[in-house]
Order: structure tokens, then sequence, then C-alpha cells
């Protein structure tokens, strides 16, 4: 397989930003300061003409007068002046522009969209890629390259293609706290040149990428994009989030990355033949690539669940079986294990097992889940954190605590798809200085370096299993 | 009306806790740590013959060698000791217990059952009330009595009647942070004697209420409970969560309560037909209680959206329209208004309004908001908080603060009803320390300071809405 033409694009020696700027308020000094900040080690320069140094380095009038060549070109400039960066581009060798510039098609107007087209056959003719125009561009820890504040530094294996860069930096910043780390985020906007079809096809082959989630609102070509989106299927999980699905979206779309939204039965359909996943919001999205980032394969729908006391046990049974698992009775072996082992409220103990009866009886929750986990019975298990706010702070640390180690040993001893289930609450400002909800931070954070994904809600884990379930048995 | 028999019993004079105890880890020791520390006014008698003191209160072997009388008994002792407690509280004109003491008929023994049948026959014999058995019994902030940690000590308007007590403790906090208060709260569990039907009646006769939450896993007596909820609906709101609607669901009850669990899609007709309100998860509980406390009616489906950037503009209108709501266009008046007041990019401004691409344009998300408040077409609000992690800390700070200051200002002005999203995540340790996580907590205790509801989600927001439209369209 002959590389790809993204691979040597997304590995510059040296990057230019056109209308760096020392002013925060601007993208063309968040674009600097990220290279900056997230350790790019190639050359960095700073392009504009009012500025003789831009957070402490030297600031070049055009990118002519950067000494040396230039691979890379982060574009903050207005619109009208893009044709003229490109010229100084060609000068310079550059292989590839990023063009955060926006107000081109997606303003709806003739001139701009005529605009758009001149920078298209400019580019083309220098022999210069694009990415964008209208996007956020990329985002490569591994390399030193961010769009966003707060992203993690440390890189993964998930790559996500978005159309939007908003979403995306809201969705970087959503899972990052569910511990997905990210290989390469390209946002690519309006799609001038390289368009989702080339990501796929990159990703697909990019050895640094295990899973590839994609946010798309239109694409250009509906039977390339199927071509290319079976392919890269065939080789890793790729879960897709359509935006555009109604009427309105659809409007928003036109205005936001000029794209055609399609019909949303008909997209369903052809994700799905062609072996990808489909999320219907960011949630979604977010719980199936953490899902497939950190789960074993499921394989089967008999999900034993441990936790969460005896309203939630009803709410997570309802839940599950609402997403179409089989939350099956316990089974008699392990009744009998039990009562046996002298269990004192053997005959009460149920699936999910409700762990606020246990009380004083020295049998857990996580012994439950043990239990489940050795049992062939169950092909998943569910573990819920019982944090509701019924004890003191010393007692309840301590169980939680131990319930917490109790499932990553579970985890760490068995072969079994584990999930569980800490909850998310609307914090106030004080609520962050609060022992109770510090202490779930504590966890949450545990269960991470675990490798344990985390679901706010058992209904959240129970679906993103079901969708689990479905992929795998159409891959058998 | 006559006084409902509940109104003297939920404000006694003096409470013991039978099997009061000083260690934490107990129940004993927790109902009477709240009663301290939510500041309860009446007596408090700790009954427990191991201990002379209890949390620095004197202790009485039994309820017998109390002085005087005694109104409300909260009782923590094992189930074979509560017939020789009813005959102690018999002889002190006790006028309710509330027994948290559990392992009855939801243990599914027969001798369990019977002594659960023995103590309702003795309690009546006594002219003692009965509250639950196997719950946590009462929460009421305005007289000091609770059976949980970090409630709210501040009293509000919302009455919650639950059978799990744990469930009950999981809404509470997570509706508390969004801003809802209770009335009281009552878990009744096994309702040997008061059950929902009661507690219906009684909430719906109660002036400290203006909203009645339900979570019930089965109903004692179909066609009272339909009538109960009927009469109340037809006085306040009520919105009902459902336990055990499938199989395990029910499984997992039968266990819990020991309630029967009853089909779904008649639980659902019978509940919108007595005019209540049905939710289907707690997160969904949580949401339509909020919409209820804080919003106006709403009386159509025509939803104007300021906020949340690009890819969230799509999202959000999509999420709007699967709800049922109307995303409409931006109506000719307000686009000329646009035009006619010099925003330059008045051609690329829609509904939702992308405020990303507002930028310096001097005209900002909560301008528009405050144009649609204004306009006639518009019959509800939502405003996205855009808070992605695009911008750094001064900026995004002084930005995001003058956004919720003009939420706030609208809310002010307009009697539209205003939904706003502030997105949840699941933070990790670190995140509780960290300035834009703090920032989103400052925001949301704002907004709620405000009254002003908030929804983690653009699309529980819509769903939210378009029930409350329902609701109000099959009052007219």
């Amino acid at each position: 397989m002959s590389t790809h033409p993204l691979e040597e694009i997304l590995h510059p020696q040296s990057i230019a930003v056109a209308g760096a700027s020392d002013n925060p308020s601007t993208q063309g000094y968040n674009f600097t300061y990220h290279l900056l900040d997230y350790g790019y080690r190639g050359k960095i320069y700073p392009v504009n003409p009012r500025y003789p140094e831009i957070l402490g380095m030297k600031a070049y009038p055009t990118i002519r007068d950067i000494p040396g060549t230039v691979d890379y070109v982060i574009s903050a400039v207005p619109a009208s002046a893009v044709l003229n960066m490109l010229e100084d581009c060609s000068s310079k060798g550059v292989k590839c522009v990023h063009l955060f510039t926006a107000r081109f098609s997606e303003t709806g107007r003739q001139d701009a969209a005529e605009l758009e087209q001149a920078i298209r056959k400019q580019a083309r003719k220098a022999g210069i890629r694009l990415i964008g125009p209208n996007c956020m561009g990329l985002y490569y820890p591994r390399e030193g390259i961010s769009f966003g504040y707060d992203f993690p530094r440390e890189p993964g294996a998930a790559a996500l293609i978005s159309q939007t860069g908003g979403g995306a930096a809201r969705f970087i910043s959503l899972a990052a706290m569910r511990g997905l780390r990210f290989s390469k985020v390209i946002s690519y906007g309006n799609a001038l040149d390289f368009n989702e079809c080339d990501f796929l096809d990159y990703f697909s082959q990019d050895a640094e990428t295990k899973l590839i989630l994609m946010y798309v609102e239109g694409v250009k070509d509906g039977k390339r994009f199927l071509n290319a989106l079976s392919q890269a299927a065939s080789v890793k999980p790729v879960i897709i989030l359509k935006g555009g699905r109604g009427q309105s979206g659809a409007r928003a779309i036109a205005s936001h990355t000029a794209s055609l939204a399609g019909s949303t039965e008909i997209w369903e359909t052809a994700v799905t033949q062609a072996g990808a996943v489909s999320a219907k919001n960011l949630d979604e999205l977010t719980d199936l690539a953490v899902s497939f980032y950190f789960l074993p394969p499921i394989l089967g729908p008999r999900v034993g669940i441990s936790g969460g006391g005896g309203g939630p046990s009803v709410f997570s049974a309802d839940e599950c079986e609402e997403a179409g698992l089989d939350v099956i009775p316990l089974p008699a072996e392990i009744r009998e294990e039990l009562k046996n082992s002298g269990v004192p409220i053997w005959d009460w103990v149920g699936n999910p097992t409700d762990v606020s009866i246990l009380g004083d009886s020295g049998f857990s929750g996580v012994d439950m889940l043990r239990i489940m986990a050795r049992n062939q019975n169950f092909d998943l298990l569910i573990a819920y954190l019982h944090e509701v706010p019924l004890s003191k702070k010393e007692g309840m640390t301590a169980r939680l605590r131990e319930e917490i180690k109790g499932y990553i040993k579970v985890k760490k001893e068995s072969t079994k798809p584990l999930l569980t289930v800490v909850g998310e609450r609307s914090l106030g400002i004080k609520d962050y200085r609060h022992w109770r909800w510090k202490l779930t931070g504590e966890l949450r954070t545990k269960l991470i370096a675990a490798d344990i994904p985390i679901y706010p809600t058992a209904g959240r884990a129970a679906s993103a299993a079901r969708k689990l379930l479905e992929y795998y048995q159409r891959r058998k």
C-alpha cells in the first residue's frame, strides 16, 4: 500500500501561522499559542506585518519573508487575503494550508462562493493541498499541534473526522474526561480539497488509529463516501454522527459548512450496510467511542448488574431491558453458591444486585460482581456505583473506594466486558469544593486509569452495549 | 375540605428514634443526626437500651421510658422487635411510626409477610398510622427532618412521593443542583398503611406544594389510584416515573418493595388520561420537574435557539425537531431589523443563531435572544451556553459571564419560557480545581439564583419543553 499524501502533510517540519497575533481574543493568537503550549518540536513562524514579535518569537511580515521552506500553514487571515497568501506559499514550497479563514460558500453569497473556487484552483495549480476552509484544522497531540485549550496532551488511538470545530472541541472535552485519547482530530469545514473520504482512507491505514469517529453534515460524493466507509469499517470500527437530520438542522448546515443534508433513513441504512455504527447525538457518540475504545467484543445480550441500591436496581433493569439487553435471573448455581457460602440474605439477592440490602452481611456488591464474572451465563457486566447521599463522609469514602478497588480487580481478573455507571450532576460553584462530588471525581479518575469505561446512567451504558453487540454480531 | 390526617402527622412536636445509635455506619445514627443537623425544633428522643447518651442527647432504653408524649417514631429496630415497640408506642400516644425497618414481604418469605400483616393489625388497633415499612421516610426541610446528607436546607414547593429511598436520594441531589427545592419528600416502601393514594390526596391539598413528583413501582388499588391521580392532577402538575416496566424490572421490584408491576402501555395511557405527565427515567423526571417548577406555560412549538456554535447549532436544531418542536426560520421582520441595524453578517445569522460566527461584529447571541424574546413568532427560547474550550481563561470568563448576565436580563424582561443549556461532564479529580469547569459551576449557580432552568443538552431541554406543551394543550 502506498503512503497516503496526508501522512507527510500531517508531519510538518515547520508551521507558519498567517494572521498570527498577540491578542488572546483572536484565533491567530490561539493557533500560535497552542504550538508552543502543546510542545510542537518543528519550526514555528508567526506571520503578521503589524508585529515584530509574537509570543516571544520573531514575526514575519509575509510568508515570503520566512527564511527556508515552510511545510504547513495555518491561515487566520481574512478571506480577501487568501489568494495573495497562496502565492507566497507557493514560493516557499508549502505542502498544505489549513484555512481557518471563513466567509466563503457557507455565507450563501455568490461572490464568496466564487472566491472559494478561485482559491481551490490556485492551490491545485501550485500543488498546495487544503484543509478547510471554515474549520479548526488539526489536533495531533503526538506532534504538539492543537486547536483547543485543555485537550489531553497524551496521545491515544481514537481519530475524529469532524466537519465542525466547535462540536469537535466539545466532543474532545466530553470524551477525554471519560478516558478517550486521540491519535489525530481533523476539523475540515467546507471540504474544498481534502474531504471526509480522504480522511477516512488515511485513518483506515493509520497505524496510530484503532477507532475512527466522524461527525458529518453532508458528503460531496455519496458513492465514493460509502466505498471509503466500507473499506475503513472493514479494518477498524467507524462510528458516525450525522448532523442535519431534520429541516431546520439542514438549514443550519447550509450556513455552517455549506453542505447538503440527505434523508435520515437512507443515511442510517447505508451506514449500517457499510459496516459502520451510527450515533444519534454527541452523548451517544461519546458513549460508543469509550465503549469501542475500552471494551472487548460484546458477544451476547445477557447482562449481570451489581450495585445502585433498590430503586436504581429497578431503573437499571428497566433501562437494560428497554435497550435490548437480557437481564437474566440469577442462575441456579449462583443461588446455590450464595446459600452454601452462608450469605445470610442469599434468597433476597438477585440480578440486578441491590447492594443497599447487603449492609453488614459480609457479602458485597463486588463479591457478586466477581461471581457473575466467573459465570458463563453472563456476556457482560454493569457495575453501578452506589453513591447516593445516604451516608456520612468517612463511611461513604471508605466504602466507595473499596467498591472501585473491587471493580478494578474484577476487570483485571476477568475477560468479560465491564461497564461502570458513575452519575453526572450539574454542579454549582460550591459543589466543586464538596468532598462528596470530589470523591466521585477521584473514583472516575481511578476507573479510567484502569481502562474501564464509565457512563452517566445505566441506560446509556446499556444502549452502547447493545450497539456493540449488534456490531460484533454483524461481523461474525 | 377537612384537614388531611397527614397534616398533623407531618408536624410532630416530638420524634423518637427507636434503634438510635452512636455508630455513624448505621441508619439509627443517621436519622438522629439529621434531626440535629437540619434543625428540627421539636423534642428528640434517641431510644436504645445499650447507650446512656447518643449524639450528646440522653438516650432512653425503650419508648415507654420517655417522659411525656411522643408524636412520631422513626423505627430502625430489627423486624422482630417491631411488635413490642408498637406496644410501647401505644402507651405513649404515638400518632405515626415510620418503619425504616425492613425484611418483610419484600423478602418473599411467608413468615416475614405474616409478621408484616400482624404489624398492620396491631398498629390499626392502637390507632397508630404507619409509613413504610422498608423505606427512608420523610425529608421535610421546613421542619428540619431529613433522611439524607447534603439535601437542601431551604424549603421549596416540589413534593416527591417515592416508593424507593435510594432513588429518592439520588433524585433529590440531581434536582437540587438544578434548583429544585422541596416542600416534602416521602419514601414509603411497602405501603403497608399510608400508600401513594394517601400521599397524592394530601399533596393535592398541601399549600406548601405546587408540583407533585412520583416514583411508583406498583399500586395497591388501581381504581383508587387513578381517582386520586385525576383529582391531584386537576389541581397541580403531577409527574410520574414508573419502575418495573419490563420483566426484569418487575422481578427487581418484587424483592424491592413487594409490589406488582403492571403493563407499561396501560399505565402510560391511564396516567395521561388522568391528566398527569409520565417520565421515562430519572433524568427525564428531573428535566420535567425543573421545567414545571420554573417555566411559565409553554403554549406553542415554535422555538428560538441562540448559542452553542456551528456544530452545536446543527445538533440543537436536529434535537429540537426530533423532540417535536418547530425550529422556524428567522422571521422576515427580524432579518430586516438585523440588516437595518447594520449587523455586518445579518444575512448569515439564523435560527439557531450560531454565535461562533458573530465574533467582533458587535452583535451577540444575547442580542439575538432579546430580539427573539420580543417577537411574537416564538413560543419559547433556548439559550445554549457557548462554552467550548476554544478560548483562553480571561476572554472566556468575561464572555461567558456576559452571556449569563444577558440570559438573566432576557428572563426578567420577557414572559417567554426560557430554557438554558449548560453541558455536564464526567469530571475527574483534577477537573474540580480547573477554572474552566468551576466557571461552568459559577454560571449554573447564577442561572438558578435567577430561577432559570438548566439542562445538560439541547435535546433534553427540547423533550421537556415538548411534554410541557402537550400538557398545557391538553388542559386548554
